[in-house]
């Protein structure tokens, strides 16, 4: 059992109910954060809280409380839990509504904070770029991190069906967005390089992290450029992972280098 | 207050609880189907279920019910809400589960079924074609009725804000694929026609059935055979709504054309 945040109390997870005509289950009508806490305090949770409303602005979503609030909650959840370290999670909902996909009439939202136990740090990965489905950059799905997350999933089911770790996705033009959910940053060329937004990465935390401390620089990547990755890594709010090899390319210059870039951007 | 069917059981949905941890709710993993009843029978019931589970084989969704038992538990919503006509909805996910995109360990679906009254016969629409949106043909999510709707809420939102009564999205190549909800089906050039599912139609029900009946074909629709357009209506499974215009471009053929063409086909 755990402790989570609903709608402004605290109660026990097996006691918080989400409404059965809550858009967000009927229509993955809302938006998450996955956070990382560290020493009870959520990791960058000012730029979590930015993406939030950005996303809520592109849906018309009202959230119902301020980030003071929000933080708030976050730590109440964290020291309900007696977890110093966590992955926290922050959704936000249009919440109950009658059928129809316009949304018509007032809106309650619903926000829910739960926390679960920080994944174990992952060795390194092999990656596959998958062939089921690709990245929409033609949506604003594409820049917020919304509850539509099954062509994540379609595409994390076949990379576990290949045998692989995760998956890479390339947009509709054939362009690399992104992993399942993670950014993607690849060394080409000598250069330390990640797909640009407009190409259907999304806008991640950690992302914009690295992309500040200027050792990273957005470039488009063509399926020829991804042959010649000498050395890649993921990474997302929860962590990073380095990459062994993608589709049957080993990355040669995966250990030596990943490590230096890590060191340079954590 | 209604009664709905959740699990197995019939409930009061103000008790109905869906966990804050169902995939459907976090991650929008799962699908729906939309059923008419008229006088208590669900109306192409089985051509409904064989498309859910069509779905869930896509998705790797396990059904727990068979289509008997399901089209029982339809019949009970409608019989415990004392509808006669109503719109159902049958909804299934991946249920409840830890943090993570790909699903691991055993799985417990959730199935809900909910009854609503109709929603009145709408009158003739003035629809436009999205800007803001385009709907992933290169995605399996275009072939199956998912609870990843949050392209249609915002083709639907943005046609609310121009003041028009729906949205038709177009595919990542810039072909006509569907209403935001409905089958499109014009009238172009003489001959009725509806996009092909390779461009991203849904494959609906109602679109099945018009099909069959041997008056419609599939052609793919560019923008530019759009604007050649002389009648037009939409059509899912609650019913049928004729077009009035399409974006700028009033169809001078709408009235006569399309009466004759739903006499034919329903």
């Amino acid at each position: 059992m755990s402790v989570v945040w609903l709608n402004g109390a605290l109660v026990e997870d097996t006691e918080a109910r989400i409404d059965p005509a809550d858009r967000g289950f009927t229509l993955g009508d809302g938006l998450f954060e996955t956070i990382r806490a560290v020493d009870g305090v959520p990791a960058y949770a000012a730029r979590h809280l930015a993406r939030l409303r950005t996303g809520a602005e592109i849906l018309g979503l009202p959230v119902a409380w301020t980030d003071t609030q929000l933080l708030s909650a976050l730590c109440g959840v964290l020291a309900a839990n007696h977890f110093a370290n966590a992955a926290l999670r922050l959704t936000l909902t249009r919440g109950p509504a009658a059928r129809g996909v316009l949304p018509v009439g007032d809106i309650y939202p619903t926000t829910l904070i739960t926390a679960g136990a920080l994944p174990a740090l992952a060795g390194p990965a092999w990656v596959v770029v998958a062939h089921s489905v690709r990245r929409n950059e033609f949506s604003p799905l594409a820049h917020i991190k919304s509850l539509n997350y099954l062509d994540s999933i379609i595409a994390r089911r076949e990379a576990a069906a290949r045998g692989a770790d995760d998956a890479l996705l390339l947009n509709t033009q054939g362009f690399l967005a992104e992993a399942s959910a993670a950014t993607i940053v690849l060394h080409i060329d000598g250069a330390w390089v990640t797909p640009p937004i407009a190409d259907g990465a999304l806008p991640g935390v950690m992302r914009g992290v690295i992309l500040e401390n200027r050792a990273v620089h957005e470039m488009r990547i063509t399926m020829e450029a991804l042959r010649r990755t000498h050395a890649a890594f993921l990474a997302n709010s929860l962590g990073y992972q380095s990459l062994l090899a993608i589709d049957e390319v080993t990355l040669r210059g995966a250990e030596a280098l990943t490590t230096l870039a890590l060191q340079s951007l954590f």
